[in-house]
């Protein structure tokens, strides 16, 4: 999957046993972590006993047991509960290495600056959901070929982004550096938008009537499958990154209108067909491209994470397209594969 | 799959090998059908030929060798062939039974009343889309266990319908008996408006560039799966449904629009987040439901296609979500399962 090799002595602390946490606790233990959870749900935690896994249902002693071995800490809880977390990390884990997999990077990195100010925190975001959750829709394979953003901004300890950038490696994913706005702005439209628009197309479905509902078939399936998700978890990714979805409403609302208009005025809708075509068309070639390293065509590029303007590099290269494929070592050296993506603005 | 019983004396023509075309085929030979089939397509005529079937590229030819066996005539060509061919058919099969696969059934109804009156004509719809086509891309599977609309308007030949009905159930697929103005209204909803909103979501996420790009996941990916279709076939499909479509879309305007105006004034998304869940609840039981007969808690009902009012009775059992499941004999008696469908206007 990737050329690192894990190194033993790492231990990771994981708090939240859900679909990401619970996946999560499974992949880094296969990978050679030394893994230690927690979790509020009293559900969660039996099952990751049952499991073979150090859980406990103690928040507190589970981040005092990571302040000691010095543990890479991973809130994987939903944004709403993440301000409440932060105050325990802070007294019983305050100077951790910290990270997370919450779907949106900005309000994240706000509330640590406010509520745990001394940990040493790299955001992240495992481009991996499902409609499933809990620690029973879980998989170790969950992050496998997965894009895993880990935040990029300046100001961040290098030394802990290549920490995070070894997890998200170790467990199968490809990392894309960003900033958190360039994130926030990305996911908006490819995934908060996808959420608002399928809940939008299932409840015009429903208006139809249960005539409407035997006729759908693999466009309305495909179409509506993220609004079988649970609704608070979608509610609170959402409205979590309300300014960069507001852009994209805006756009779809701009796009659709258009649509109308043209299919009213001329009953044309060649424009707006065409237009997504070509966008998933460029989308497909942007996925399927995941090319070995020193492929013909492909850029290697090294960055060194000690050197000057190493994060603004990887923010430039994770804009382009490009991703972390691998690190040597234990830190420092990063190789990139810069993608020729044509997607067009 | 049902309980009809194939009769070995029954015979198709199939008009165009594409997807839908060269699926038919194949899944009527294998229910004992004798089948025929034409193409303008070199390349879907060289194939199904290679696949042993018996296919000509003479339109004129097929249709007289169809009119002589008083074949079932099936167009299945996109709408804006439709025209064409039904002038050749009113000229060498005048009086045939004839239907057809095309994804709107009002204007494929005007066409037959303007171009080929005489002949016997019941609307059909299998909804077993793909985005790939062609000859190739076909499968006798295709049909199995998928909603295939019988047009059930007032006038229709019932000798025919039992034929057409009959055709559907021995390729594997159940029969939603609508309307033809029902099924354009329904499937606006459930499959028109998901090809508009899937190219919108496309455009708007590619507007985002390359990063954009990179972390589309599962919600981006099956989100936009359908504007992967052939864009002219998408065209053609949605402009032949106009009305209806404006209708779905002005709907899902509206809902977009009101989750902006919740977004933003207040940051909260929970009626749209929480419609659109239980719509595809909603959804998902009305899927659910391929019920056996005589299953509690389903209807089973009997319409005599002889009897008066057969037809109204069976858009009537359409529109409450009830599908044909069997044929008794060549004709004549159906049964229905009525299903309890809680969708919500």
């Amino acid at each position: 999957m990737n050329e690192r090799t894990p190194s033993n002595e790492q231990t990771l602390c994981v708090v939240g046993l859900g679909l990401i946490g619970g996946s999560l606790l499974r992949a880094a233990e296969r990978a050679g972590w030394t893994v230690q959870g927690t979790a509020t749900s009293a559900a969660d935690v039996a099952l990751a006993r049952k499991a073979g896994f150090d859980v406990t249902s103690a928040l507190d002693e589970a981040l005092r047991a990571a302040a000691e071995s010095d543990a890479l800490v991973v809130l994987a809880v939903p944004l709403p509960a993440v301000e409440e977390v932060l105050a325990v990390v802070a007294r019983e884990a305050p100077r951790c290495p910290l990270t997370d997999v919450v779907g949106v990077k900005r309000p994240v990195a706000a509330a640590v600056a406010r509520c745990a100010p001394l940990v040493r925190y790299v955001g992240g975001h495992p481009m991996a959901g499902r409609s499933a959750s809990g620690w029973a829709a879980g998989s170790a394979e969950l992050f496998v070929a997965a894009p895993w953003v880990v935040s990029a901004d300046d100001g961040a300890d290098t030394a802990v982004w290549a920490q995070v950038a070894g997890l998200a490696l170790d467990c199968g994913a490809h990392v894309v550096p960003a900033s958190a706005a360039d994130h926030d702005a990305a996911v908006a439209r490819v995934s908060h938008l996808s959420h608002v628009l399928a809940a939008v197309l299932a409840s015009v479905g429903a208006d139809g009537g249960p005539l409407a509902m035997a006729l759908g078939a693999g466009s309305f399936t495909d179409g509506t499958r993220v609004a079988g998700s649970p609704p608070d978890l979608v509610r609170a990714m959402c409205e979590g990154n309300q300014g960069a979805l507001l852009t994209a409403v805006d756009d779809a609302l701009g796009r659709l209108g258009a649509a109308r208009g043209s299919l009213a005025s001329t009953g044309g809708l060649a424009a707006t067909i065409r237009a997504g075509h070509l966008a998933r068309r460029a989308f497909d070639a942007a996925r399927g491209g995941n090319p070995a390293v020193n492929t013909p065509d492909v850029d290697t590029l090294h960055v060194d994470l000690d050197g000057a303007g190493a994060l603004e590099r990887l923010r430039e290269i994770g804009r382009a397209g490009g991703r972390v494929v691998a690190l040597d070592g234990q830190r420092c050296t990063v190789r990139a594969i810069h993608q020729a993506i044509t997607a067009r603005r």
